[in-house]
């Protein structure tokens, strides 16, 4: 598979342009001090589907041919892609099948299946999503668009970096949460070509270091099942178009733990307002446990998705 | 007192201009499928202090003499407006002190102090806030700077409209919460001053209808501590201000059960993705439980602020 560059990245907001929504930047005094930066939070929460990954999954269905849309497509989702290919399915008159995790957050279960998309479940302790996934695309004849191994969903999600650019003053510090590495790799791209002295920074869960890992040595690594609240991050590893893009692009990866997570989980609740998922706050855990150098930065940190259930977050709160 | 005019409205904005934020319009599909119409959320909920509060505070704060600011102001509020005047001050050089019940909202009382205003406690069934409020005023020689009832404070919240059709298309239909009308007398002079065609509605709980009853009757009408979880719409009246303005501009007032307000709380958490307290969802509860024409309009309705208690709110969810 191809790799990605600026002009893709341009390519896929041209497509967006009218479907994706352009999110807001939202800025929070409370975090502002704390961090003794300039934050601005590119709140992907606000996008179509609750998340970045509608960017992705439209940019590469609207490139399939008419053929391969008649018989749709397959993909496995532990929910935010499910819910956005099912959405941009949806739009492009396209059947969207989804494996998904029977554990995934009741909220993005309903979400998907709101937006007509087929949901066949599994077991995350029996199957890999992967295998389950290829094996029914083969059965069924239907076309896999993998949630982030793919250029077409890298360079989509790429746009999230071009409109946070294109919306702020030119930034110091670009922070990113990274999963398989599509929105991490595709804001790169971005970040890199448009603005080459901002500093790219990947953040994961320590539980789940795979990509921080992966980065340290060069190689890939795998972490099965990772433990982790922030279960946008649960992928086993970086995929073979996106760790390529990150070694090339991104200047460092950071990892957080559960409980900072939580604590900037519950910053961006109370005082920034906005309801995002744990992994969406990845970010901005980053700049609350200072794992980067913030002070005096002009900083954009993206929040990737908002589908959290209320009552689990409330939860998570009153356990912290 | 006199009366506000656009003029004013037009002022406050000025004197706003890089204090407060000019906060985003948010869309959600799910709300526009339900209303049939475009809906634009004027989120105030990301506003400094979490409400549109803190316009009309720091607008008649900031217009008040350097000798007044020498000895200092006083409210009484049930919280939003405690945290907007406590921060104006703080920007200012002015100390505030707070009359608020007892039972207020923790997050609302801590920010108000963790922003360095003094908090003094009442208890709901003894007093009434206003005396209270005047007594301590004489006693200390503070400057009274009410939470609605005064010309400064409703022309900085109709910067709220002012600023709604200034960013959106031309609107047919404004949807204002109304408690004690200053966000709804100053949003609707400054709505039929710069679009004569656009209706302006207040949106108030069915438990609370004392501004419903007074626009009807035309007189003023009072409902003493009504059981709302609407806070922010408990006050006992509209003002010697606010309902001459109300009666001239507003088009209609409307209103809206306890369960229809939690069911536009919810919708607001859970797919718009906005961290809103009751008050903020009035508005939108209006639109979702039909109490207005909205097929095929364009729709302002203003999101009024985001100091909620997550637990209480996933409580409220689940009891549902």
């Amino acid at each position: 598979m191809g790799s990605v560059i600026l002009d893709d990245v341009l390519a896929a907001a041209g497509r967006l342009e009218g479907v994706a929504r352009r999110t807001p930047i939202v800025t929070c005094r409370t975090l502002n001090e704390l961090a003794g930066a300039q934050v601005n939070l590119k709140s992907e929460s606000f996008q179509r589907t609750g998340s970045f990954k509608f960017r992705g999954a439209y940019n590469a269905l609207s490139q399939l041919s008419e053929q391969q849309r008649g018989r749709g497509v397959i993909t496995y989702s532990s929910g935010n892609h499910a819910q956005a290919l099912a959405c941009a399915g949806r739009l492009l008159g396209c059947r969207v099948t989804i494996v998904m995790p029977r554990d995934a957050p009741r909220v993005k279960r309903e979400a998907t299946e709101g937006y007509g998309g087929e949901v066949i479940e599994y077991d995350r302790d029996e199957t890999s999503r992967e295998e389950l996934g290829i094996r029914l695309a083969a059965e069924r004849g239907l076309t896999l668009v993998p949630p982030y191994d793919h250029p077409h969903v890298v360079a989509g999600q790429g746009t999230v970096a071009l409109e946070l650019i294109q919306d702020s003053q030119p930034l110091d510090l670009l922070l990113v949460c990274l999963g398989g590495g599509g929105l991490l790799s595709g804001c790169a791209v971005a970040a890199k070509a448009l603005s080459p002295r901002c500093r790219v920074v990947g953040v994961e869960p320590a539980n789940a270091d795979d990509g921080a890992q992966s980065f340290r040595s060069r190689e890939l690594k795998r972490v099965e099942n990772p433990d982790t609240i922030a279960d946008g991050a649960r992928t086993p590893s970086l995929g073979q178009v996106t760790f390529p893009l990150i070694l090339e692009h991104v200047d460092a990866v950071v990892t957080v733990s559960e409980s900072e997570i939580v604590a900037a989980t519950r910053l961006l609740w109370e005082r920034a307002k906005l309801v995002v998922e744990p992994t969406g706050a990845l970010a901005v855990a980053a700049l609350v446990a200072k794992r980067v150098e913030a002070e005096g930065l002009r900083i954009g940190a993206v929040v990737s998705g908002g589908n959290a259930d209320v009552g689990a977050v409330s939860r998570l709160f009153e356990e912290a």
